[in-house]
This record gives structure tokens, sequence and C-alpha cells, in this order.
């Protein structure tokens, strides 16, 4: 295979519109060592090599989607400036692009007066949401389901927030029954709804969840990092549909568009309904802030210095391909989504596997037949391993035997958790190919 | 002026380079928008066309430093592979080049045995560095002068930490003896030792605060983010020298590879003397950390998914430019200091401005004369405008008058803070354009 590099002779004649914005300045003379950037250049490409290809459809493992290559070429032509978004003296174009970037996501959670702002990654989006969280409700408790991420219960650790993770039912979302009764015996600030588990892509429970805060009363933090781009399409379940149908009324949506939205690594956004939380990121910096009375991005976000580089390449992708129903970004969301659903129905009508549930996204988790938990797992990492050899790229997954011992009747649960087997299907090509990944899936398991 | 375009011809070798490692997967078909794209980035160029020309030596205003070119196209090759350095996982390749590239900077301090990481930023590397230390003397106060960054502040408020700030002696270091007289009456767990502060580049005492530590023992977090790398040149004041001569003796220490390492933002790193406080971090992530038992980088940082990108630009930038004393990095520091010492020199000597401080590293802050705080201020946003007029570039700064009383006899101070200018001086190529820098400073004084 080769890679995409039609976009490079964009990048040229870029540069050459964006230097004509500077053609006032005099030249200046450079000796860069190219021979020696050369050869640091080329000895990095071979050390490159050793990676599982990403990029490619057969690739169908973790949770890694490709950028898109107008992304990359906007993140590549925003490095000549490489302006930091955490003030407009650091990078006027980008600063104003970020802010219409993000109101285009508001836009798709139907939210029209939100406050927002990109971060490096979805870490900081989730802690700058529980902190916020925090400051509105101090010293009450925060609760996630157990499938949610992990970084939610370390988070808490850090900003020094008591947790408590509550037991998903069989289908990996947060049981309702299971947090009311935490909802009655403890004193509950947050309650983070798990919008696509980065594990199996289970969607929470919102509208029993938004029930529930009627009665109880807690702040709703939509985890949205990996599903919240779902929204968009036409093809989910009534249920999960019914989840995303609700997603305007939670106080807070982290979203990462270096997940499902195109662009590279890193690229983060959180969102709060309520514009007035931004009295709580005040700070007084007497360095920046200078150039106008028009927002800087810093006064409204945690992270100081941060390339305004993912800014420029997710509004240019946003340009390209408009976030709206029925487009080809929401297309491109729902192919992986027929992918997922098709490569359920084969493997789980194979007698040779074992489904766990229904995709409610794009992620599909099985596991090989076997007699025990113990079998099953050694099982998953043959099929891995014979897959791979086969150039079809899988992820392993520690699914709880807890959550299995309903569905998986039978088997002997002699181990805590067992290795299953994961494919996120996040590039819409994994739809076109689907059929040829079926056919080495089947292949390997002989 | 024109932008360097070579090391695109050498991107395009590297991907042919690259694209050799996964020569057995299929030719996979794509249909991308190419014209499309094309109207866009053209679009992106022309928007980005209104921004401070960072990269130009006429730009000596704020903390803004090119990227070398190199570590451009680096990170341009990474973003085809868009690897993702929390999981071996993610990507291989980068972790391991992660891996080298911060043992080698530990070793700029000379620590051997040290645990690190990269982060996306500073904010995140600084807090990292903050949890940690209240991790190991919980419940105690953390100090930092009160010309520290006011991250420090912020984020003790985030991580619920008690913070005091510790008043700066005139050359805007922190007092020591003002440090003493908190560390008598507080219970003081922790004290950041600002290495270069972002305003004035000045370098706190660390002699005399690892003096007291023995005495009233806490621990010592360096924020060196912008003037670490300083510890390579050979053009230091005594005083300074004395305190980078020290700095292995602290506990922790951030250093921002996006300020004065060459890198794009955003590329933050946080190193600990103690590799046994990775246990903090410890974590149980079902669905990575499969490949192998070699270490996953997400299991010693908080932040989950992470440009593995910046990762590989930093070795290469490294591979080609070692971090020697007197190697063409350290050289290119010593010339950003050497431009900074002239232009003092000459603003110092003339009669139409006052300066503060000697710089200690690279950055001068000065002000046109004036009979008060408010009539310099004014004068400084005039030719902070004169200048720019003439294509000189430059930032502002607010002073705080305290810090002025000693110094500028005779000035009414009528308010606060007074604005005052300044220049990063951080390029090379400052020091070869400093007498044309003066030249236009000195006509738009006029």
């Amino acid at each position: 295979m080769r890679f995409e590099k039609d976009t490079i002779e964009i990048l040229k004649k870029a540069l050459i519109k964006m230097e004509d914005g500077f053609e006032s300045l005099p030249g200046v003379d450079t000796d860069h060592d190219l021979e020696g950037t050369e050869q640091v250049i080329m000895e990095v490409a071979e050390r490159m090599q050793d990676n599982f290809p990403y990029f490619h459809p057969l690739y169908a493992g973790q949770m890694l989607k490709p950028p898109h290559p107008l992304a990359r070429v906007a993140y590549m032509l925003s490095m000549w400036i490489n302006p930091n978004n955490h003030a407009l003296d650091g990078g006027r174009a980008s600063s104003r692009m970020e802010k219409e970037a993000v109101a285009q996501i508001a836009e798709i959670f139907s939210w029209k007066n939100s406050l927002g702002h990109l971060t490096s990654g979805g870490t900081m989006a989730n802690m700058e949401a529980l902190w916020i969280s925090s400051k509105l409700s101090p010293g009450k408790k925060v609760l996630a389901s157990d499938q949610a991420h992990y970084t939610h219960n370390r988070l808490c650790d850090v900003l020094g927030l008591h947790f408590e993770s509550v037991p998903c039912d069989d289908e990996a979302r947060m049981d309702v029954s299971a947090l009311e009764e935490i909802l009655e015996r403890e004193n509950v600030g947050t309650v983070v709804a798990t919008i696509g588990t980065t594990g199996t892509g289970s969607v929470d429970p919102l509208p029993e969840m938004i029930e529930l805060r009627k009665r109880y009363g807690f702040l709703l933090h939509a985890d949205a990092a990996y599903g919240g781009y779902y929204i968009l399409v036409d093809n989910l379940s009534p249920g999960t549909r019914g989840a995303f149908d609700r997603l305007h009324e939670v106080d807070s949506i982290v979203v990462d568009p270096h997940k499902h939205g195109l662009q590279p690594y890193g690229c983060g956004c959180i969102l709060f309904k309520d514009p007035e939380v931004g009295r709580f990121y005040r700070h007084d910096s007497p360095y920046t802030y200078f150039t106008s009375s028009e927002l800087h991005l810093g006064e409204i976000s945690l992270e100081c210095s941060r390339a305004g580089a993912s800014a420029v390449a997710l509004w240019a992708t946003q340009r390209l391909l408009p976030m709206v129903p029925g487009g080809e970004f929401a297309k491109g969301l729902s192919k992986s989504r027929d992918a997922a659903l098709w490569l359920y129905d084969k493997i789980s009508s194979d007698g040779r596997f074992r489904t766990i549930l229904s995709p409610e996204l794009d992620i599909v988790v099985w596991a090989p037949n076997g007699a025990s938990a113990s079998e099953i797992s050694l099982r998953s990492e043959e099929l891995f391993k014979a897959a791979e050899k086969r150039n079809l790229y899988l992820a392993k997954f520690k699914y709880p035997s807890s959550l299995l011992r309903a569905k998986w009747k039978g088997v002997d649960f002699d181990q805590e958790y067992v290795t299953c087997l994961r494919s996120c299907l996040m590039k819409p090509e994994h739809f076109d190919w689907i059929e040829r990944i079926w056919t080495i899936l089947a292949e390997s398991a002989v």
C-alpha cells in the first residue's frame, strides 16, 4: 500500500499564499543543515515502520482513527506559524478558528449559548468538567459507572474529590437502580454519564438518569469523548437514540475531536451549558492578554500554552465536512456502525465464537468459544496472533466475569476477567472492508 | 520574506521509506475530495496571514520560538501514522523515542535514574509535580514566588492544596528571608523554585533555598519550563550559574521542549528524581497495556491519549542537535543571551529609556522614561505601536510598582502596575539582528 501524498502539493501552494501576508518583512538568511536533517528523518521513517497500521482498514483493533488528510495538511501548514491559542497575542487567527469550531460542536448538541474550548485531550477536558462540578457542589461525591473510563476515578483522586463507581447492568450501562441506591445514601454532587464507553461503546441510560436528577438534584456530566459525534447518525437503536436525544439536558459535555472527529492527537473539547462557570477560571496574567478586549482562550481554560494548530485543523475539517445529519461526516459514522452490526451478526451466528453485546456504536467485543474463562482467554490470545499473521489487527480486552455470568451460561468462570477480542470499527472504510475482515477472522479461527 | 520549504522534499522521501514497512498490506482505494481540500486550505492560509510573525527575528515580543524545521518535518511525518503514546499498542516506535528523548533531557540535569515523560504542555507537567508533592507531603502548604507563573496558584486551587506566594526581591527572585519567615510560621510541604520566570527570566536563588530545605525539610520543585535548557550555556552570570549548578538537587523539574527546545506546541516534560513516585500513577486499564511487559507511558502519566508525534519531533531534534555544552543547540541559547545583554546595554545607556534588571537569561524588560507610572505606561503603549509600524514586534508587560520603587527613584507611582515593554530574544537569529532591532527601536522612540 502507498500513503496519500497529494495533499503535499496543496501544502506548498498554501505556504506561498500564507507568506504573502508577511511580504513586508525583510528576508532572513538561514543555513539549516538539510543533509543532516534528511539523515535523521530517514532514520525516523525507518523506526516508525515499527507500528501497527492504524491508517489501514485491516487495523480493526484499538480506538485509533487516522486524521483526515485535510486535517493533517492544515495542521502542517499551521506549524510554519506555530500559534499558541493561550492568548490572541500568540495566535489571532487560530483563536478565532477555535471559537468558531467549538461553537459548531456545541451546535450538534443544540447548545447555542454555552462556554467551551479545545484542550490537548480528553483527560484535561474531563478534569475541567470535574473541577467545575466540584466548585458548583463542593464536598459532594462524584459517581461514574464501573465501565466508565478509569480517568474519572483517578482524576477525582487528583482533585481531592470523593468518587464511587456505580455497577453496570449486563449491557455494560450504568445500572439505574444501583445509582438510585447510592443517591439515597450518599451526598452526590455529580454523576458522569458515559456516552459510549471506550471498552464496548455502551451508552449510559441518560433519560432515566435525568429522571433521577429531578428527584435527587445533582450535576450531570456527559463523557462523550468517544461517542459524542454519534448524535448525528440515523441508524442508532431506539434505546441509544433516546440517550442522545436528551444529551442537551446535561451540564457539561466532553467530546474528543481526536477520537471520532478526524483530527490528529491531541484535540479534546469541553463544553459547559452555563457560560457563567467561566468565572472559576479567572486569573490575572501580567504578560499576556494585551492586544484587545476580545476574549483570550487562556481566560477560560486551565491549560496555558496550547497548540493553535489543533484548532486550525479542526476548523478546516468542519469547513469541508459540516457536522450535519445526512452529511458526509455523519454518513461516515453511520458506515462504521453498519460495519459493526454486520460483523456482530456474522460472529454471533458462528458457533466458534461468543458475543456479549449488540454494538450500540461501532465497537464489537467477542471471544472464541471455550469451557472456562481461562480457556476462552487463552484462545483469544491465539486468535489475536493468528489474525495478525494474516494482516488483520485486533485488540484484546479484559471483560469482567461478573458481567458475563448471566450471558455465557455453562462457562466455568475460573478467573475474575476474561480476555476477549475487540474491534473498534471507526474508519468509514471499515464498511467496505468488513467482508474481507470477516473472511480473515474466520480463517484465523480454524 | 519566504518560508523554508526544502524540508517538504525530505518529507516526501521519508514517506516512501516509511511505507516500505507496510508493503505487505493491500492497497486502499480512497476518493478524498482534493479540490475541496485545496479550497479550504487556501482559505486557511489566507486567515493565517492574520498573525504576528513569530518566526521572524523582528518578532521580539512574547515567549514564542519557532520549531526547528527538522522538528516540524518529523511531526508531519508522524501524522501519517498518528501514534498515541498512551500505550505501546498505540505507538511502539514513538513510545521508545519518548523514553530515549526524556532520558536525554534528564541527563542535562545529571539525572541518570529518574522517572519522567512528556506532557502536552507545561500546565499538565507542573500539575503532575504539584500532585505528586501533595501525595508525598499531604495537607501541607505549597509556596512559589509572586513572580512565578500564575498556574501554580491556580493549580493548587484545582488540586485542593493551600498556596501562599512569597514576595520577591528587587531582582524579581524569591526573597529568601521572606521565604524563611513563612517556613517558620507555616507547615510547608513544597517550595517551587522558578528557574527563569516567564516575565523577566529571573532565576530563584536555589542554593539558599536548598540551605533552607536542610533546616525546614520540604520538597523542592523546579519550574524550569522556560529556563531549564540554559543549564547548557557558558555565558551565565556567576549568580545564575550557581542556581543551575544545584538544579540536580531538587525533587522534580518541569522543562518545556515547546518553549526553548525547538519543538512545536504542545510538548512539556516532567522529571522526578525518585522513580519510586511512579506508584502514585498506578491504575488498571482493561483495554490497553497488552502487547508486552515493557513499560507503557500511560502507566506513569496522568494524560491518556497523547500525541506520539511530539515525541518523534523531539527525538529527531535531539538526534541532530545533541544537548551538550558547546554544541550547536547550546550555542544557539548563548546567542540569545548575548543578544539580550547587548540590547540591555544599549537601552540602559540611552536616556530615553529606563531598565529594571540585567537579563539573567534572554528576556529584556524596559520602558520609556516618564515622570509617573501612568505616563510611563502610556509611553510604553505608544512605543509598542510605533515599533509595530516599523515591523518590530514587542510585547507589553505589567510590572508591579512595588518592585520598581527602589529602582526608579523620583518616579511618581500613581498606579499599582507599570506597563513596560518586553522582548523575549529566544531565537538564535536574534543575535544577528540585534543591531537592526535596536535601530528600529531607537527610531520608534523619537
